[in-house]
């Protein structure tokens, strides 16, 4: 067949930006069949494990819902009412004010959540501040938006904080948002109370929305506390990011939701509801008898599994650093504070045959079966992204691994045995 | 608080057409509280009646696939293997091919397929052709990625087939793709086996992609039978997009397909492959549990259930078909043939006090509490859109009442009595 004229697919530009799904395939590929069981530090779903399972309360929340035949239904596009409700008042424990029910949007995950933030901002000559190293699903969807992708550093000596100067000289009329990602993925940061504040500021003066990613709110394993970012709502306006997938370990649901933290009501503008409504409509609801059973899930409070998940977090983030002190020609600025992963930095002028993070993850994944992220894949050269939301032996094991694949390619191997 | 540079929420545009459930919301807040029932012909759900429930079986296979804990974690954003696999074979029991595994991609049900294949080919200056009167979704969401509409009309006195030389005119270099409605919505068309190939060679000529939306697949009341787009894919490379809601009766499942129904691979080169599968990462997948029971609901080949549902259409557009022959200054061009909707035509000039068809439908919710959608909202001034899978004495009530009206409001009224 021939297809003569206007058939643009083969025009069509795409983002050429690597996701991380697609460089953990890669690696994976890269594996040796013949080698070791393959353990993947590599991905935020721990699920697999048995001991980050969801309750079975929760479980049966939904399976309640769906018996019902209450729910096979289209929901409102927004979300069911109760939903939004539960949503809003679960948030607002956290907040100096009440969100209201219409604040909430309810998203298939927070991933659809990031889309729907985008594609309601974006506009012709649209510039967005994202933070570096970031969660590349934002530069992805700011591609396919043709919202233009600024990167601000954060800052690795600094607990990961952002590098507000950066974001001021990077901000101009185009800009429409700056992302916050805290608990942080990639870098496993736990902003302050004063930093949050700073950040909120530095958005006020620019005139800027703040995109606040919670997706890992409460899972936190160091000192500072989870603050959200709507706290400082009526300084700028907040669109708060947030799923049940991390905490309720239930990523497979996709529920999350799009929330305006702003209880000066900026973002209440009739224009701009019309228009979260409207790409609502498009989005459509995640499915309705998962959506039912969230105010049931959410009324339960599991204090009990939710410590139970902070507690492994703790140790297994704890047996990482640790861990990586013991591994020359790797290092790590700072424990992880919370979320399921963090960055650490290769050395390389130490190792021998080790060009770059790239270079590292695939012989590593071909020599140990061991799949870890490079940082390019975030945006960091030469810094590699381990998740610790891993089953304490197997993380172990996968260390274990790092270690003897470090000390074979580094230069002062021979000092060590 | 005051948003002083940047603050972009005020200035961005968004498409001001209104969308059905926008329309169906402003239509219900015009009942009178005090008056009668209200009963909706508005919306394409018919699930709250219990003639249209799915089946127990499908229902438990997901309570299974939830309960076996398997299915919390994500799925390949492009879909479950087995659920992807499952879809191919479905879809290719009708096609004179089968369809590969990974020509199918998993969405969150038809609606994010729509915009799942307007994403993909959103590129600057594209134009799609769209029909009218249509499904609004795509005008929407054409709106959000910037594709400009173009119309091509629906015939009414041809069963609704597409006006093919207007398709021509309207054409152009830009032009990514054409959209087909099969069985339609709003129209109730159901297009024949030759209808179809000549839009299959008009797309042809016009080297153009066919969208062909097959959300009603299989909702066939009439003499045509479903014949999908995909068996002239060898004609011209389709998109076939589709869903479990409508024949399973589960709009609330949320899960639907993007299928490149494409034999000669056009679609299958390297670069629109990896634009499919990035755009899969935006999205996410559907919920993994949901998709897990796919593979088990299809096998069950619920014929007895799904003649059961067709019979009860055939049913009610029988009944809607016939009672609108007996009201007044409404006609039909002709019997529905499938989905679950048709397209019905005021006389204007015979009512002596409306206007036209918005002011139809809002004073027929005030004084009847009936909601049916003005057909301006899809596309069509001074037609309606009538939903006929409602259970069958709410739907033989409603008539009875737009009878009545009609007879107040049509200068013959007393001819009538
Ligand atoms: C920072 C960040 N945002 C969003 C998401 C997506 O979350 P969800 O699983 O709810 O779609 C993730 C998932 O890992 C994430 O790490
Ligand atoms: C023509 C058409 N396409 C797509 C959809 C959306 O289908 P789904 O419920 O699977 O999202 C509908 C829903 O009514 C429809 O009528």
């Amino acid at each position: 067949m021939e297809i003569q004229k206007g058939n643009g697919v083969k025009e069509i530009e795409t983002p050429n930006n690597i996701t991380i799904k697609g460089m953990l395939g890669l690696l994976m590929a890269n594996t040796d069949a013949k080698g070791k069981k393959v353990i993947s530090l590599g991905i935020g779903d721990p699920t697999a494990y048995s001991c980050f399972q969801t309750t079975s309360a929760a479980q049966e929340a939904v399976v309640d819902a769906l018996r019902s035949a209450k729910f096979n239904g289209y929901s409102p596009t927004v979300g069911l009412p109760h939903t939004r409700k539960a949503v809003a008042e679960y948030l607002s424990r956290d907040l100096p004010y009440k969100l209201q029910d219409d604040d909430v949007y309810i998203t298939a995950g927070c991933t659809q959540a990031i889309e729907f933030a985008m594609s309601i901002l974006a506009k012709p000559n649209a510039n967005i501040l994202l933070p570096r190293p970031g969660f590349p699903t934002y530069e992805l969807c700011a591609a396919f938006r043709h919202v233009v992708p600024r990167y601000f550093d954060l800052l690795p000596e600094q607990g990961w904080e952002v590098d507000l100067s950066a974001v001021e000289n990077l901000a101009d009329q185009n800009t429409v948002a700056m992302v916050v990602i805290n608990p942080g993925n990639p870098c496993g940061n736990v902003y302050t109370y004063q930093h949050l504040k700073k950040i909120a500021e530095t958005a006020k003066r620019l005139g800027i929305i703040v995109i606040a990613d919670e997706v890992y709110a409460h899972l936190v394993v160091g000192a500072n506390p989870f603050v959200p970012m709507g706290v400082f709502g009526s300084v700028a306006p907040v669109l708060t990011l947030g799923s049940m997938s991390k905490r309720w370990l239930v990523p497979g649901w996709r529920l999350g939701w799009v929330v305006t933290s702003d209880p000066d009501g900026t973002l209440k503008s009739p224009m701009f509801v019309e228009r979260l409504k409207k790409y609502s409509d498009i989005c459509g609801a995640p499915a309705t008898f998962i959506q039912a059973a969230v105010p049931a899930i959410f009324e339960q409070q599991e204090e009990v599994f939710f410590k139970k998940t902070i507690n492994i977090l703790k140790q297994t983030s704890d047996i990482c650093y640790q861990k990586i002190k013991e591994i020359h020609c790797i290092s790590c600025p700072s424990k992880p504070e919370g979320a399921m992963a963090f960055m650490v930095k290769l050395n390389i002028l130490m190792m021998k045959d080790i060009s770059d993070d790239n270079d590292f993850c695939f012989k590593l994944a071909k020599e140990e079966s061991v799949i870890i992220l490079p940082g390019i894949a975030v945006g960091l050269k030469n810094w590699i992204r381990i998740m610790f939301a891993v089953e304490q032996s197997s993380l172990e094991e996968a260390l274990e691994r790092v270690k003897s694949f470090c000390q074979r390619h580094s230069f002062q191997q021979n000092s060590f045995i």
